[in-house]
């Protein structure tokens, strides 16, 4: 099994709090850690939670309201001042370049790492990046300026292997590793060992979806197609349904009714308007609609299912 | 006497820590509340230590160092989410108002209150700012960008009465309160009372200075005449002079010099690099030029001498 999980850094919506620190997740897969969102103050989330800055290999930004982004130069200066070499790609709207130029410019900061930003444009999913790993996608969101939710996918590298076919067949354990690997060979008695005999069938891929700033659409269904764990914001009840459209946010019911929709199996919700100070109904309400419901608080730690 | 004190908000250099965080202070004095820098997580710090946002009416930003005015952009936006009216002015470096241009036009921001900015230039010592409580004036520090220090310097509104005398004339009250505020007047048996009579000399006004960052240069001593409370910057100890050199920062042994030179009362000392967990080397090396000096924290308050 990949590993695949997702760190809450912050859960709040626009005004932060000292218990909620705004939006920002660490998700790791196949060892790729990627930075969704970069609220204010993200970096000393990362530290309180002891999550490394350094290995962060890509950042993606939702969209361009500050309690997403207002985080990222401090991080990426950080990230230099602390010695980091490596380079870093960042995804995000295209004037978040120049944002950062303007803003490394004015402090006449030179970031001693490479980073390569790519502007994300276009009105249809689309895939951002891919390696061995994993997959990367952004598909639009409906919110009050151009916004971007993501998903990120695993891939497998390694095929399970039909154990019991292997020792069956005396297969030694180099070969097996071929065989995991997708390769077919051939013995020295002239034998050919095809791994499709071997191996036993991809598990399905895991795959996380981040919905932040959004109120529900039709097209979102479509878009969250595969996704096995949902995050979705959830700023408001729903007796604030009104004032959930007239800021284009979603209500906990709304989180749970895209979760049902899109046929997932966990709902994570956040975003939460400062006025809650519990978030206990919150995660009732969506878990009204869909029962495998939970509300985050930073600092919480989940396995992609 | 008038309140006057400072609040410190961030004690860290460049790199903060979770317990320090990057620079920022709320000086107060005669009912005026001015933020004199803001590193990112500045609106928490103030949350963290009860202290009003919305009180504030004054910014200064020394210079366009991240770690001095990150904090600036998400500290404006909740102002304005809570549902700040009255307005604000920011004094900083020219370019923070193309910066703030960017980042707001970026996420199609409109700040529901007024704010003035007024660009500091200049290469001499320059009066900000003057009401009836007090003036703020800005002098060059000499660092590797442009930046600026600050001086806050209380006015007197009432003169001190001479009760003796008072008694002696059997001034009334409401006579006692014109002649407090300065004023001459004629009584109803035609006989004139001049305040210079009743009234004792001001005492000597404080003021507070602000000198983050800098190397140390002879000129600041001039600069900081009449200063009573010296915050100076002490990013390192001694035996790392040539690094402060480099990097166009000051020792705690400066920082100690330069209160000496300069004849103040009160040292403070921050903006230590996040080389140095504790911080008690610091203030013993500025006490032993000084002794009066304290090493601050985050969450310190001072009353200015």
């Amino acid at each position: 099994m990949n590993n695949f999980s997702v760190h809450i850094l912050g859960s709040s919506a626009a005004v932060p709090s000292l218990e909620r620190s705004c939006s920002g997740q660490l998700v790791t897969c196949n060892n790729r850690n990627i930075l969704i969102d970069c609220g204010e103050g993200t970096q000393l989330q990362l530290r309180k939670f002891n999550l490394s800055i350094q290995r962060i290999n890509t950042i993606l930004i939702s969209h361009l309201h500050g309690d997403h982004f207002f985080g990222l130069f401090g991080l990426l200066g950080t990230m230099s001042l602390l010695g980091r070499t490596s380079g870093i790609d960042i995804y995000g709207p295209p004037e978040l370049q120049n944002i950062l130029e303007v803003i490394f410019n004015a402090s006449q900061t030179r970031l001693d790492f490479p980073f390569t930003f790519h502007a994300i444009v276009g009105e249809e999913k689309q895939l951002l990046f891919e390696d061995a790993g994993l997959r990367i996608f952004a598909f639009p969101l409906r919110h009050r300026i151009k916004t971007y939710g993501f998903q990120v996918e695993e891939k497998f590298q390694r095929f399970p292997l039909d154990k019991r076919k292997l020792e069956l067949h005396e297969v030694s354990n180099e070969h097996r590793k071929l065989l995991a690997e997708g390769c077919d060979f051939q013995r020295m008695d002239g034998s050919w060992l095809r791994y499709e005999e071997f191996t036993l069938p991809q598990p399905d891929a895991r795959c996380y979806a981040y919905c932040s700033d959004t109120m529900p659409f039709k097209a979102l269904t479509k878009y969250l197609e595969g996704t096995t764990t949902l995050y979705h914001e959830a700023t408001f009840l729903k007796d604030r349904k009104k004032r959930a459209n007239e800021t284009f946010h979603s209500t906990a019911e709304d989180a749970g009714l895209q979760a049902l929709n899109a046929g997932v199996k966990q709902l994570l919700i956040g975003h939460y308007s400062s006025r809650y100070t519990s978030i206990l109904e919150l995660e009732e309400e969506a878990k009204q609609v869909f029962p495998n419901a939970t509300a985050v608080k930073d600092g919480d730690f989940f396995g992609i299912l």
